[in-house]
């Protein structure tokens, strides 16, 4: 969802743009369809997928099936779901094509707010990652530099939601939940599910999307 | 023949070694088996390789058949076989699997002074991911830091070589040469075979490996 709005974000500041997903050992990787059907709902965007197999690693609940995400509650500095290192392989992989491509503006959903508990998503790390970007690169040398956009940032699960209802975002085809298993439905109980009902809840808003009764 | 040094270096200082090699989508992929040789030679070493697709970027003549390293001149000032972002995508998942180990210290083989025209071999580079690293991870919420080491960094191609002789580094196991097509020998002339031959004729050192007669 977060992804969905920073990319209509982009688009309505009128980027040509190159979205780039990642194939990582995620076992909800269902996301994966989904970031491929919102690439494809707006007209012009160039879809890559990417397998960069962090599941080889460990250390998160998102790849290891012996880790559960689902319910861990609030105790924890730092949630189970937590895949380390996740953004930083990320924006690195994104900041390579981004280099191929010349392109300048490398944009990122994460959110502050919501998800203080990842290191990753804290503004001093985005912050950190454009300037080694900008030493990196051939932009270091030629002085063209990189910025890294996080427009979310520092909005709330509610506002990201009512500035993707703005922007023209269909929640529909965008999924949240962390449960493998579930197909055309979502749990409604791991934290990602959590976050995103409240969020509705709070811009007063209905979620579109199907949720497994409990 | 850097990373085997590089290797050495950690050794000799007492640490228990996890190794990282990749395959990125590089044409001279033999050095991947050199990579497992020269690990291999030390006792108690894991080993892993990642598969990381860098050539789906392209922009690089290590891992586009269309460009060719081979003898590039000294024009330029960044050299075609820089791969964008390369280094930063390699720590990036090198910093993931020392932060599932708990591993605080990071080795990287980069060289500041043969290779000055790759941007991501500085020692600005090297600090900025260091703090990055301590930014994006567990590491920054607990105190605890990573030292991103680059013992190689501030050392000639000869020096590299004769800290390696002392060092016990058995250079007929290591693989430079950038041509892919060469099985058991070395081309002699590409960027990466020049810079090692003119390294052991400044050590006064004989290269224990072969190269292809011209």
């Amino acid at each position: 969802m977060d992804s969905a709005v920073c990319l209509h974000v982009a688009h309505a500041e009128g980027f040509a743009i190159h979205a780039i997903s990642f194939r990582y050992g995620q076992r909800h990787a269902l996301e994966i369809d989904a970031a491929r059907r919102v690439s494809g709902s707006l007209p012009g965007v160039e879809w890559m997928l990417v397998d960069v197999p962090l599941d080889r690693f460990g250390g998160s609940a998102l790849t290891d099936r012996d880790l559960r995400p689902s319910r861990e509650g609030g105790g924890r500095e730092i949630p189970l779901t937590y895949v380390p290192a996740r953004n930083t392989v990320f924006l690195s992989l994104a900041l390579a094509w981004a280099e191929t491509l010349a392109a300048r503006d490398l944009f990122i959903g994460v959110n502050a707010v919501d998800y203080s508990g990842y290191p990753d998503c804290r503004p001093e790390y985005i912050a950190a990652f454009e300037v080694l970007a900008n030493l990196a690169t051939r932009a270091g040398v030629t002085g063209s530099s990189f910025r890294i956009r996080a427009p979310l940032q520092h909005l709330s699960k509610a506002q990201i939601i009512l500035k993707g209802r703005e922007l023209g975002v269909d929640f529909a085809l965008t999924r949240s939940c962390y449960d493998p298993d579930l197909q055309d439905r979502a749990c409604g109980v791991c934290d990602a599910c959590r976050l995103r009902l409240a969020g509705f809840a709070a811009a007063g808003l209905v979620d579109p999307i199907s949720y497994v009764d409990h």
